[in-house]
């Protein structure tokens, strides 16, 4: 940020009164400009024991595979946010969307909702940011070619409950160098 | 937004290429600036069966009673959050934090992440936000001088559950005009 959005005069970063931390600052008009994190809203489609993955179609991670998911926007709900990326990126409507994982990610400012939900039919088809969209079994999950840490995090607690068949609804934090844990 | 915090110019509202809502864009520089929800993170705060409550000091709601909660800040996970601001605005510690509300608001764009929390001793004090801060029974809960439906909704879900021993996380939406519950 480099201009105030309200005025068009230069801000400046500086500790507002009462703040303790650098704000991009407008001092032609006073306008703090505050900066924080976004919510990523996505889902594991569930059809008959086998689970929806998207290879992606745009950077980053172009041909590598994800659950749907992407940014919620104003004037969503979670669930919304969740369902709406799935049938953008992989042509398939969900139900029965449970709240499944929150994966804060600090050092990029976002916070992962992940749901478990069911596919209405079986009916998916690649959207204009995805490659393929295929279901896969467990055993064909294409561990080495997942996307992000916070796909590989949310399947591996999945498959994890699926054997206890109970799905508490897990928060954890993704730091920056995660240890490969598989 | 009026102008663009990249370039100085002014920026349109249009639904760019490849999307299907309309956004501030710059013509100039070709930036398209996204406006996403924001979290606010939270708790309750407990102390052998009482629950820390804060007068707010400031608008809106000036006067009225809430739980400690504020906007997530970059760089911080969802718990440290709500660390943060229950020690900014109550003047206590916080452990074992756990998720209990996850609460849309979408006509504002917020979501609502409450956890439960041990505070660590009994201390407490009011931060500049708020002008009094007490630790609050059921019975006294002042019902009718919350600050915020989602703070009464919280508190309600919360009442409930305890008479149960039993806290699922809660994933609700609050909508425009909430039909009063009590």
């Amino acid at each position: 940020m480099i201009y105030c959005s309200n005025c068009g005069a230069r801000v400046i970063e500086k500790v507002p009164e009462g703040d303790d931390r650098p704000r991009h600052v407008c001092e032609a008009c006073a306008t703090i400009h505050y900066q924080n994190p976004k919510i990523v809203a996505g889902c594991i489609p569930e059809w008959k024991g086998r689970v929806l993955l998207c290879r992606r179609a745009i950077e980053p991670r172009y041909g590598l595979w994800t659950l749907p998911a992407g940014f919620m926007e104003n004037g969503e709900t979670t669930e919304q946010a969740a369902a709406r990326e799935t049938w953008e990126e992989a042509g398939t409507r969900i139900e029965n969307i449970k709240l499944y994982g929150v994966f804060s990610i600090p050092h990029i400012s976002q916070v992962y909702m992940m749901f478990r939900a069911d596919m209405q039919n079986a009916d998916h088809e690649p959207g204009a940011e995805s490659l393929e969209v295929r279901l896969y079994e467990e055993h064909r999950i294409p561990w080495e070619k997942l996307a992000f840490p916070v796909v590989r995090l949310t399947l591996e607690r999945y498959y994890n409950d699926l054997g206890n068949n109970e799905f508490p609804v897990h928060v954890e934090n993704i730091m920056r160098h995660p240890a490969r844990r598989r």
